[in-house]
């Protein structure tokens, strides 16, 4: 689709421009502050004039091809006023109107047609019911709700599926973006479109995107692959991880919430960093757009004007997850002296008057801190006021020019990290901006942000199999249970260890089977029709020799009999009997958009009560297992607890890998994987049970 | 402490007034824009006049007793001064000067003196190195450091132990303060005595405290207690939670920190409310110093202005422990009718353009949600402006009247929960306040300020033993463990179910023994020298006979022997074996500064590795008891799980409550006790292994 002449056109009608309140009127302003100089037209066949522009009768009427329409008008005239400007060459369309898809049968039928029109048409259209767009690179601002006075173009990219939610972030005063898309029904023109034009754009260096579902999986994935690869970070504002979330989106736009669980996972395979609330995106895109330096490690350095502020700015650091470094010997040693007598340095650092009112001190004392290895970047504790008075102002930024100069000769980054939300001097801020200091909002937000971004400056695209498996999408399939020995034989294919078994079908089949697997056995119903076999005595355990074992044969057949008369039997599976281990749960769940997910869980019923199970995409690689496996709270278990030996988990990463590989093997057909539970030893590991559901 | 004569004076003298920059100046300054009238008296022996004021050579030189005397010299003076004042009859002084307690050996023999001099001239002090107290309900504003302009008085009382939280909370400008108190280094009056004069203060509806850690634990129970039967709210920035903060705090004003652990137990108890950073304070005291109705019940009705926000909403909600309210079906079909055709009502609601512009059905809207029982009050979404625009004002101001009529029509409250943070116009603020309707940060803090209110509304004294159980403080004791058969006689006579067990001394007692218990039995060393009795092979399982039970005297008596010749040995424990039940953990700890607190939880491994148990003062009633197991993430293995029977909990809470009147009752001497396990059964409870250690 072609973008460049939607997002960057040369030429721009507004169809329906107006002096009257409404779409007609803010486009058209909004465009006019822009570049287009007479490359824009206004067009209204009752117009001579407006606001103070000559005014077209129609698109034709200008004689030359106008590269994008932006069309103000109500639906009803929609699609004639497209099909008139793609008759005069116009490539794209911006199409604020509502009563699409979010309106109903009716409306949904309507933007089918509308998509027809436009294919037809091959005009890259954004919207309907959308807010258009605001282009800062080239001043194209194809916007139909009030803008905010024009800004500086930055580095920011957005794409939103509220148009409400575009407008309240385009009207943050700090926040630069190079352009802020409102995609509203993504009729044509989709959130993987502008996601993949950000992407490649070269002015964008952070991309926002709020999001409530993906239309385009597999492309969706992609654009994520080439954004990681890139390094160019996605921050996303992903809603839906609640109940209630997810029937207001469904509500709002009808989209396809999609599990949240799934999100999360690709979120971390790909390095996309999910954020909260608005205030949350606000501060993470500041912090990723204005620095330019990474973290040299996770861990800060605060520096406090107070021990109050100091000792709050530890605790919310805990609280976000955020790391604090430990301060060298040498740092602890240089800080001291430059300090009152009685005090000690701790990180975060209470810097006392001496080194808060004193410039040299306090840039000697950031310099020291920054000179430390253990520091990965610096967070000052100041609490910038709203407006400087003016007999501060020289002092003020005094000290803004010694961070920015710090900033400028070392490695490490720099904020300012205030200790609640105010409006701050925003000539200061400008000032820190323009040095690649920014200021964020609160400890929490800040901290929050901070720990993202290093987080981002740790996440490599090369320790990761960035590869999407996604199943073909809208397929019906009938599910089809398959027994456990079916599953096993599956599993055993891709090399995933199970104990010997053998399925006999009569009781004199038992002494040869025994013979080859030893006692003592366990002997279990075998049917694609009964996956819960304890509940109808369908499962015997430590069966010692031939006569019990004959016994269970019996007993096991007869239950099954009974319990379900229909079930198919394949017969019952004798079992070497495993030694007691550690339970884990293994598994693969395939969703529906974005193919299977690898499970891996402490077993048992803690799994559920405590939620201790790693959800990842398939394929990966022993890493990405290993990171699962250590994500787990139970890791502190499996990795030796209280003078126990450590678990095979070198095996288990290599279940868990050979698992995802099976799950994109059989991505078409396969949609349930259960093996509960595995037993996990010193050395080795087992699936002890499995069950597959084909479909 | 004379806290009336510090706090609400009726006359002060500023000592050190000064033009110079410096407390001299800040404090007179200050005190100048209050209602002290010719009340106020500027003191400095250099000067004739200061600001324009009549100067006195001397507090002596002014003729008549000034109540306040604010003291803005070094250190060096204060004493002398401080001598002088009282000679002429003043009754309390504020100390700004620093170099007390916060700096060395020597500033504490300098605060030591300090504080025998006040006590000697009956004076009560604030602290040294302080920042003073604003009162805004008479208008005393003894300051020193710099101070917003002038605002009215307002019902939040603020202690803070550090100046610069003090400070920049007092510069809030839409918080209003009845009294802002920075503690300093509390030599004389300490955070104690300023919470006791807030929770008896009428003026003071809410009592914000900035807390480093407690001097006098017994006195602060006290007073959490009295503003909990008051239903006062105590608003706590208590920091400390986190390693790095309990450094900070230890080098920046010498507070014993305490456990944090300790905190939340004695908080939850009490029903003080804790928040995170200063924003949270922030919201959270607005909240509550705004709101003039509880809510009705903890689910919130929140209506946004887009379905994006809507969902951001719904998603932060969760995230907060926010409960929304599942609206009642009559609301829906209500809403519904109000709505677009094709809109689904949900909550939160997306208000669509229809709500949101027309007043009317803005304000029916309102009231229908107002009306569900399910809603115990509403979050209006709104994005108020920094600054709104003249032609939007009476529209503005017409929405804002709407609800301000709704709020004085029903029993809820309503807030504005915007979805950013950002600077408010401040004249719809003020009429917002006025009508006590506070307008927010953001959803994360506002919505966990919320859950907050919501909790302190359903949370009520006559619930608790709100009964202190301090132990004596700075005493000095020597530990001593008790075996494990004298831990059991005190658990015994504190009616907490044991097994039978009886101590033998030698093998032919084993006969008549084991005739009284039963067999299978267990066998253990009894020792208090041996608290690790399996470690060195001094515990026997399911012994069945007389001749095991013979074996295991001898094994076990020789084992001891071999393992720690110089112990003192009690015999051999022979105890009825218990059938295997759910393990627990139950014990008590005694926190130095606020006694002992009950510790319940999950046995096993799974409490340390999951963190999952809870802490609470004793005493404690069955409520508290019950409350605690439902706390547990493991509460859902307990009441039954997965198609088993529920374990017996009521007999699990009469255990504890036992345990914590046990605790009480030995306070002054039982430092710790440990029931690991305790066996959990579907009937019944029973402590299998215990260890106390006096002290």
């Amino acid at each position: 689709m072609n973008l460049k002449s939607l997002l960057r056109p040369g030429s721009v009608a507004v169809i329906g421009a107006s002096e009257k309140l409404g779409f007609g009127r803010d486009a058209a302003e909004n465009l006019m502050k822009g570049d287009l100089g007479d490359q824009l037209y206004l067009v209204n066949p009752k117009r001579e004039e407006v606001l103070g522009r000559k005014c077209y009768k129609s698109i034709a009427e200008i004689g030359k091809p106008v590269e994008l329409a932006v069309i103000c008008t109500p639906m009803a005239a929609v699609n004639g006023l497209l099909r008139e400007a793609a008759a005069c060459g116009t490539k794209a369309a911006v199409v604020y109107a509502s009563g699409y898809s979010e309106a109903g049968e009716e409306g949904k039928a309507a933007q089918k047609e509308l998509a027809e029109v436009a294919k037809a048409c091959e005009l890259a259209v954004c919207g309907p019911n959308c807010g258009g767009f605001i282009n800062n690179r080239d001043g194209v601002f194809a916007f139909g709700l009030l803008m905010p006075e024009r800004r500086k173009a930055g580095n920011i990219g957005l794409v939103s599926q509220s148009g409400q939610v575009c407008s309240l972030l385009a009207s943050v005063p700090y926040l630069n973006f190079s352009y802020a898309i409102s995609s509203g029904n993504n009729a044509v023109a989709g959130a993987e479109d502008y996601l993949e034009f950000l992407v490649e754009d070269d002015a964008t260096k952070v991309i926002a995107v709020y999001l409530e579902g993906v239309r385009q999986p597999e492309r969706f994935v992609r654009i994520l692959g080439n954004a990681a690869r890139k390094r160019k970070p996605i921050i996303a504002l992903k809603v839906g991880a609640s109940e209630k979330a997810r029937q207001t989106t469904t509500a709002h736009t009808g989209s396809l919430a999609g599990s949240d669980g799934t999100f999360n996972a690709l979120f971390k395979k790909y390095g996309v960093i999910r954020v909260d609330d608005m205030e949350d995106l606000v501060n993470t895109c500041l912090v990723f757009s204005t620095l330019e330096k990474p973290l040299r490690n996770k861990n800060l350095a605060i520096m406090n004007v107070s021990g109050g502020e100091a000792a709050i700015s530890a605790d919310v650091s805990q609280m976000q997850g955020a790391s604090l470094a430990n301060l060298s010997a040498d740092t602890l040693r240089q800080i001291k002296e430059m300090l009152p007598g009685y005090a000690t340095p701790n990180n975060p650092l209470d810097m006392t008057a001496t080194l808060v009112f004193e410039l040299n001190k306090y840039k000697s004392a950031v310099k020291i801190m920054m000179e430390d290895e253990n520091v990965g970047g610096i967070a000052m504790g100041h609490n910038p006021p709203e407006k400087i008075p003016e007999r501060d102002r020289e002092v003020d930024f005094g000290f803004a020019e010694a961070l920015a100069e710090i900033n400028r000769e070392t490695e490490k980054p720099i904020v300012i990290l205030p200790g609640m939300s105010r409006k701050r001097d925003p000539e200061l801020r400008e000032f820190y901006g323009e040095h690649h200091i920014p200021i964020l909002d609160s400890p929490k937000y800040g901290l929050s942000a901070l720990r993202r971004y290093g987080e981002f400056c740790m996440y490599s695209p090369d320790d990761r199999t960035l590869i999407p498996a996604v199943p073909p999408q809208d397929r019906e399939t009938k599910s089809c249970i398959l027994s456990e020995h079916e599953s096993k034989l599956i599993l055993k294919d891709s090399g995933i260890p199970v104990p010997e078994e053998i399925v006999v079908t009569a009781a004199d089949e038992i002494p040869r089977a025994a013979e080859k697997l030893g006692y003592p056995l366990v002997m279990k119903i075998d049917s694609p029709d009964i996956p819960h076999k304890t509940d109808m005595g369908g499962v015997k355990l430590g069966i010692a020799d031939e006569k019990e074992a004959i016994a269970a044969f019996e007993e096991i057949m007869n239950n099954a009999q009974t319990h379900k008369p229909q079930a198919r039997i394949r017969g019952v599976l004798m079992q070497q009997m495993l030694p007691k281990g550690t339970e884990m749960i293994l598994g693969i769940n395939r969703d529906p958009q974005f193919g299977p997910m690898v499970l891996a869980g402490l077993g048992g019923i803690y799994t559920e009560v405590f939620q201790d199970a790693a959800l990842y995409p398939a394929p990966l690689n022993r890493k990405e297992a290993m990171e699962m496996i250590q994500s787990l709270k139970s890791y502190a278990i499996l990795k030796g607890y209280r003078g126990s030996n450590p678990l095979d988990t070198e095996a288990l990463a290599d279940m868990i890998v050979k698992l995802g590989d099976l799950a994109v093997e059989h991505c078409g057909d396969l949609k349930e994987l259960d093996m509960n539970p595995v037993f996990l030893y010193e050395k080795g590991v087992y699936a002890a049970d499995a069950l597959i559901v084909k479909g």
